[in-house]
């Protein structure tokens, strides 16, 4: 951490600070007098010096940190790749895994139906919502224990394991009995209650990033689970909230390859909700793919324009087919398949 | 709700459609040819039409909404300003109502303290973190319950009603006993799950914008609560995410007459959060009250430098008794008194 | 255009509007009577109708335009791809073309040494700036017309077409004597006097995105320049401004596809200034191609370390030769080649 | 200067770089060995050293700028505050000035009929636009020079000295004659080449914040104007660009404090182009005033339903008197007056 002290503090108070850095939080103090500006390096276990405090020093002017705040997370520490295990999936290794199915599960025959065809064209992991967090209260909110349970018998027709989201630690027994990999969605990134348990869980996390959370927060976030003792994340991308309104939201495309670069966890793209729309699927899909993400979720409708959500933005399983078939080539190009 | 066609859609298409229209949505249409584009507006209940199933019509170019999706929040169908009252405190009224105290709750002590120092200096509420929601897991966390129970003995003490921030619906009960009015963080804006319970009491609640929320859909949260029965809702501006990083967040100062305009409950500003620097407080509340704000919410600590959480964005009671003396001219140009 | 009157309207004054929008405007106007909301919809020539004049109407709330603002460079009345051809080098069909060469020109000697190098690698066209609008007044300007020059010489020696930013219409006769392709930065997009000189000249425009506009008004400003005349528009994305700071910008890549639907032009990216650091080029690039761009531009610098500006995102000749040879194959699994 | 070295740097490799450092810059170094992390200062004369340059060393990960790169515009080393005068009128003391008149020049009737009455409600500055930057190219363009000389001719008539935005420097000659105060537009606030030419002048500059622009870019504009020698610039916040769009930008007011704790220039606000709305430009003029900004530049039409620009962000002469009135007791409250 460098303090950077104010002009004009004096060369006696730039000690004397530094004697209470020493005594007060165990830190070795370095001092550089500038030209015009002193700065103070602190060194050794600096765990225990918040920002906040600094700041709040008479002497100081602004505050830096040298280091990331998130450990476990982080690839200096940790520099092989994590592979995030769900059933016989593996997700962080030359497979590009794709995720698809409906927005919510409606019905029990529409979920079995969605999970055939998806698997027969190559996914690999079967998703529904049953808990919707919908922006309004009069929208469809889901099928709730009654939706994981039909995600279970797809699962059980099909062998795809399932991935649904959480909206609140009470339904934790739930999809613990019901879900193979628990979506922690978008607006429920810095739900900390609602991460602190799912680190006391053995069962792998689907983290969306918040639309309006930097990827250092969504890598602490990731690093609020793990401190728990859970490891088993993969992180996923689905667009970020900006000024463009031409689509939903706009995908931070370049989060794929800084977050490979700063943690070892794995990282997929959900096109669906980031462009907002069908026909954008296919591109957005490309765009991951060849960038490489390590696998996409795709949302599938048997009939999207009479979904109960989300319609505009499914693909039908004969367009889902097309688009995967175009997608392996891509794969292929950068040395992965699908 | 008007949609717009295609072009080349033909006028014989235009008349099945609206057929269709009107036979599954039991909708009146009115369609409008015009030299390039022809519209169709959808009249009577509409409530059961979906944008997004209009969307995925292949006939359809862009659906645009004619209507605000919030009704009980809704200015238009509510004229009169609500006042909300918290114990004696009314806000919504031309009294401006100052609510101040720590970020964090750290020890009974610090709480009666700061208490006692506001209240002197004109606060009529006392706030306070228990349960706190940290970006990293290694900070501190909150004194959670017995923090609560601080904040009670305060009001015991000085007989100003306690604000503080639930997390998780599973901490109603502690809240219901031992705060008056429930605070609702930036975070959980969204969390639809907890303002389903909020909905459900009938307590107060302070509703803070997310930091990446529109103000419509702040109107929307605020919906979530009132259609579950509950509408004594205080909405808070606390600034917006944006570009600029010479502030924590960028106040959205405008929020305030546009909120008063569409709905009647009373808005707040956190000028604290807002800025992130104790010597942005008092010029942000300068303009929030001149802007007509129904009331304010300032940290205030007593010590500042050892604060555990938001030292830097803390004023001293000294500070604050400064800052609440140089409102009270600003309050009166405008008409209204702190 | 639709008109959304206020509530309580009546019918009277509704139809006194209709007259006078008629007599005044020329337009015909139909009215929806709703249950709750009335709207108008004008029908005939609305070019004269100013959104801004009906939302002085008293009677009316809110104005909804139905059609694009721009005409020229919208796909709908020209369905088929637009080829800017420079020289032998032909933009917008199956090749997918690569603009290389050094952010600033800094000697002769340096530009005949790149120019040659990524001639090598497959670049089709060289690229280098000789004014530079630098935001520090006390950094390096650029070379100014013995850059050009240079450039000239780099491209006699190698056949490569050259690209040039152009700052201000003064420089106008400069760059119709040396460079083929005129580059309009992205401070630039909305310098509105520039782009109408450039409406009247005949040479092939490489329009970049303003790192704060939306892409309709990247197509508006296309349109400055099409009204006037010319219509060889290239444009270019190359990031746009957000909350997240991690990348230099933000890659907008799905502008990518959103611009290839509403408009015939060609769409190229810029991946060296989106990520701002060379280890990204690869990654942006290859999401580029995949997603459908008809081009990329590269900064390229033979001794990164001491650029005189940029160094940071620029790659070195080697570098550059490894990325073509892995886009090949990216470009080929959609169809296209490089 | 600070560097951050990379993991694993050993002591060898640090000294190395510490040499070429002290040779190649003529710089001091001073190096901290952390735990974990080793950072170098760099002490001396860093002017010359590029941040860019530094990012490209082998060893180095991150780069961290102590100094603000602004010297002229910096509140630093000039603490008192500069007055810009403007004929008789001084901006940046204790009265607050307003600027009041039409966004677009439409006739000679016009203006002198705006003028006399905002003079009357206590306006010393008058302001309208001859040279339009529009968005679209078939929206009306202003009646260049002309509309400078009924400017001139309005000023004459009451004394009131003209503001006017100048889009290009080749209008600079007309601007010297015509206008007392030139504007560089928020689309501008980057055109280098156009302030380059308003540095060699001695008029004073009032120059607006791009739309996507930081404090921090502002203040380097305004340095590009001052390190050519003209130091008389007044500082124009006027709305950002954010995801919200309940306004037409977001007013980012914090910017007023912020911009006067880092500059000694004074700072007006437009509260019509920031909100976008008549109705929003009081309680934002409120705002403003009461935070502490030195003017406010306000849009007055005579007839805003008939307007030719911007005519629904306008305030009719009658309902200018109003706010008028109602700002003055906001400005007392504060210790100034209008």
């Amino acid at each position: 951490m460098i303090l950077v002290l104010k002009n004009g503090v004096t060369r006696e108070k730039t000690e004397n600070l530094c004697e209470f850095l020493q005594k007060n939080y165990g830190v070795q103090t370095n001092t550089i007098y500038g030209s015009q500006t002193t700065i103070i390096g602190l060194v050794g276990d600096t765990s225990a010096v918040g920002v906040e405090a600094m700041q709040m020093l008479e002497e100081v002017e602004r505050v830096m940190k040298v280091q990331e705040p998130y450990k476990r997370a982080n690839r200096k520490f940790h520099p092989d790749n994590t592979i995030v295990r769900i059933g016989d999936v593996e997700i962080g290794g030359d497979k590009i895994v794709v995720c698809a199915g409906p927005c919510s599960v409606e019905s029990e025959e529409q979920v079995l139906g969605i999970a055939e065809a998806v698997k027969t064209s190559g996914a690999t992991l079967f998703r529904g919502g049953a808990f919707k967090p919908r922006t309004s209260p009069y929208a469809f909110q889901g099928l709730k224990a009654e939706g994981l349970m039909y995600l279970k018998r797809a699962k059980a027709k099909t062998g795809l394991p399932v991935v649904s989201e959480i909206t609140n630690a009470s339904q934790l027994e739930l999809f613990l009995e019901f879900v193979d990999l628990i979506q922690v969605g978008a607006r429920n990134m810095q739900n900390f209650e609602l991460l602190k348990e799912l680190g006391r869980i053995s069962k792998p996390i689907l983290l969306k990033r918040g639309f309006a959370n930097s990827v250092d927060e969504m890598l602490m976030s990731a690093e609020y689970i793990m401190s728990g003792g859970n490891s088993q994340i993969i992180l996923c991308e689905r667009g970020i909230r900006t000024f463009e309104t031409s689509t939903r939201n706009t995908l931070d495309i370049s989060a794929v390859p800084v977050l490979k670069s700063r943690t070892h966890l794995p990282v997929v793209v959900d096109p669906s909700h980031a462009g907002g729309a069908a026909w954008l699927v296919e591109p957005l899909s490309k765009a991951a793919v060849a960038i490489g993400a390590d696998g996409l979720i795709i949302e599938v409708h048997n009939d999207p324009k009479h979904a109960l959500s989300d319609g505009n933005q499914s693909l039908t399983p004969e367009d889902f087919d097309g688009v995967m078939n175009r997608l392996r080539p891509v794969a292929e190009s950068i040395g992965r398949y699908i």
